[in-house]
């Protein structure tokens, strides 16, 4: 396996439906994020309050959710709960989509807040794996500043370790963090538009920020 | 175990949370349905066509979901996977809410599509426990007509086998089939009152429709 391939819940359904038929073939395993499932427990979650412990655990089902969803859309696409299985899978041709819940139930490596999200918990995936990583979102990548006001600009390469001092950005906040502690690097891509994975995955030139934790 | 209690997903989070406090310490079993997260994927489903298995099991994980962040609120309340374990819980005097999903992909009992909800599995579990069946949702009961509509009456008791004649209800439509199938009858309550499931679990009486399956 050479690359964990991190989809941002936010281009479920079509986007990740679409991305995920181009990487069939590709020697990847995905990882979903828990889109507006996950949105909506940090929703009840301002209200209600819940324990850190069970926001990250229903959190995580939510990535199980989409992560079966999108398999479901996909003849040559199958979802797994173990990596075991997803080496399986790969040696078929096919495309595995990782559940993490399972595998997360009895690790459990991560601080239980909403500043670990899919993206962290895909870093830390990559790490075990020895992959390399790459965060699909539905952005160009990270921006000097929010992408949505005038004069932001795509950075192209930053450091781990300067994008710690950054507020917001299209990455969760503890991934710099993790990439430092776990020593790799990560590429960010936009999801709309599936040449731009491709081509980093086979190691083209292509729009996206790179951030080093080396 | 006497009861199995039907936490309708629309009485999420505060009704349901008022009720499992109440529900301590009576000899009942809680599941909850899946609310807003199982409606997300129905909304989807509209659009987006997944296969019945899929849309059906991930609703499930809905259901877990819910009964997750429902137990975390109160301290005698227990999430549980198996039906031993919610003997033991309730052994201790504390509530048991099952958690479905992984007993559901052992047995797989019911039909996979949206006429089988929350409603129809809990009568399975409480057809396999032998226990009477309590659905608790957000309108009274059972009425003549749509609640909303004047002149809707709420119906006291009817037989399932009336009930299949009934176009659209507060309960689901693969229910009355289910309750005929297993012999078994079922109350249909309001969760805005706990007092009303509380008086029918302790045999008093109180507003409710009452469902004959035998």
């Amino acid at each position: 396996m050479e690359w964990v391939v991190k989809l941002g819940g936010s281009l479920f359904p079509e986007d990740a439906i679409n991305l995920c038929k181009e990487l069939v073939g590709q020697n990847v395993i995905v990882i979903c994020g828990g889109g507006e499932f996950a949105n909506k427990i940090r929703e009840y979650d301002q209200d209600t309050n819940f324990s850190d412990t069970t926001a990250h655990k229903t959190a995580i089902l939510c990535m199980d959710i989409i992560g079966m969803l999108v398999a479901d859309k996909i003849d040559d696409v199958v979802s797994v709960y173990s990596l075991e299985y997803a080496k399986k899978v790969l040696d078929e041709g096919k495309l595995p989509i990782l559940l993490p819940s399972k595998l997360l139930e009895y690790l459990d490596p991560l601080e239980h807040s909403w500043k670990v999200t899919s993206d962290s918990i895909s870093v830390y995936i990559s790490w075990l794996l020895k992959t390399k990583i790459l965060i699909v979102t539905n952005v160009d990548g990270i921006y000097t500043f929010e992408p949505s006001l005038d004069g932001a600009k795509l950075i192209k390469s930053i450091s781990a370790k300067k994008l710690l001092t950054f507020s917001e950005t299209s990455v969760d906040e503890n991934l710099p963090e993790l990439l430092l502690k776990y020593k790799l690097d990560c590429y960010v891509v936009n999801g709309k538009y599936p040449e731009r994975a491709i081509s980093i995955i086979e190691g083209k030139s292509s729009k996206y920020t790179f951030i080093g934790g080396n």
